[in-house]
């Protein structure tokens, strides 16, 4: 086998390369003005190449990886795996209104019929609990940044409260809590539109406490700031976030900051400032496990 | 049938819908702060839907086609037709290196799949002769801006030297040049890159005439801009440029305008202050003879 990686993802496949021993290659990405993308692939393929990118702000990427695998095919490639540690258009699982394309199934597909492989880290899934249902492959394949997260955490603190931002984040929370021993609790969110939600914190004694915010993404950053606002008047000591996905879109960085966050670490699934948790051994695993 | 447009080409779809009768609705677009789109057709499809949207700046009007046609479908809808004006990925045709992705040919095949029948205008094609090279559909039809360029320039002018910009473009001005009775010639063109360009204008008396240069699309301007530099120098009495795809990337018109052009005229293909040549009337007899 062998890592291919495009440009914004390149240092990670290379380290996920270097763990597996296998070969890296760079694919060539070129934008023209007029908004085309020009793709080039190493020309000596493997029969099976693994394609590294996330798929934050995903369209370009889209076209892009459509471009790579098609042209990996044709270039005799057998086997084409995507490692996606950021997978988009999992939030849209059903028409909200009448007539509303459900971009998760399309987009699901389409990858089904582009790649062999999926391997994803904690997609955003709200109505479906197996990422197959998104993505008809039997090897679509989710893992989670918690242990990562949860070694990263219990390295740094004695003792934190660990703060999930809504129920669906509960077991992953709990995981992470059960794993470095620590207390853990969820708060209540309400989403309003793409910018606004309401948050409750839960019913617990944050004074004097250190806490962490635990979120698989950071998206426009509304979700927490809101929270770390509400710590800050429930008298927690310290507030931190630690969150796998650093999408950070606009000024959600500046937001955040903005709010009294001591501290933002974020996995390496998007390249960031703040990416200190790399995903290359759990991605490693994942790799030799669908071999 | 019924006619459908994407928000940046309503007012075309409208004037389109209208000369064949056709119902008219338009397609709700989103694009959400993490660069995802959310795509909403109306709920009430015909049999046969035709999407009305040109493809420059393409990428993100790709995914949200791809979004719509599946939905479509997906509502039941039996044929759909892709009517896109200015087509995307037409210009690479060929690797120009080992290993580069020929997304002619790669995107041609999806719209193949996505869509029944695309309807184009003056596609850039270079080492191919026929649309059905690169989207291998029965309906894949690609019409020509000329006659109805030459209209609006036989109302205009008495007389005046059409230019077309490299030897390709011969017999499209050449036809237009025969359709009102006006002189031409055609410069020689050689790419040096993604802006660069080297023109040798025809050997021909240009002083003291007014000369109109047609091109199929401007990008980023550099040929025009060059062309009427060179115009200027062999004493033209005025320039004009006529064009089918106003595309405009970055600072382009303003480097035509500062080259020292009278005016500019460009299809309604993509909507732009210079759109004044409408095509409603070639795409709607295309429309009624793929019925």
């Amino acid at each position: 086998m062998q890592i291919l990686a495009f440009p914004d993802y390149c240092a990670q496949a290379e380290r996920l390369a270097c763990r597996l021993g296998a070969p890296f290659g760079l694919i060539e990405l070129h934008r023209f003005p007029d908004g085309e993308s020009l793709v080039r692939l190493p020309s000596m393929l493997l029969d099976h190449v693994i394609v590294c990118r996330s798929l934050d702000r995903p369209n370009d990427k889209l076209v892009e990886l459509m471009l790579f695998a098609r042209t990996a095919r044709e270039l005799g490639a057998k086997r084409v795996t995507l490692v996606a540690p950021y997978l988009c258009y999992m939030r849209q699982d059903i028409a909200n209104r009448p007539g509303e394309a459900v971009s998760q199934r399309i987009v699901g597909q389409w990858l089904a019929e582009l790649f062999d492989d999926v391997l994803t880290v904690d997609p955003h899934l709200h109505r479906i609990s197996h990422l197959q249902q998104a993505i008809p492959l039997a090897n679509a394949v989710c893992l989670s940044a918690a242990g990562a997260i949860g070694d990263f955490l219990g390295k740094r603190f004695d003792d934190a409260i660990l703060l999930g931002p809504d129920i669906e984040s509960e077991q992953w929370v709990s995981g992470i809590a059960a794993q470095i021993g620590f207390d853990y609790a969820v708060a209540d969110k309400i989403r309003r539109g793409d910018r606004e939600v309401e948050i409750t914190l839960p019913d617990k004694v944050f004074k004097d406490k250190p806490v962490v915010i635990i979120d698989d993404m950071a998206s426009t950053g509304r979700t927490l700031a809101r929270t770390i606002g509400l710590l800050q008047n429930a008298g927690a000591s310290t507030v931190y976030a630690a969150i796998t996905h650093p999408l950070f879109c606009g000024d959600a960085e500046a937001h955040i900051r903005a709010a009294g966050v001591k501290e933002i670490w974020s996995t390496d699934s998007i390249e960031h400032p703040t990416s200190c948790i790399w995903l290359d051994s759990l991605l490693s695993d994942a790799v030799r496990s669908i071999l």
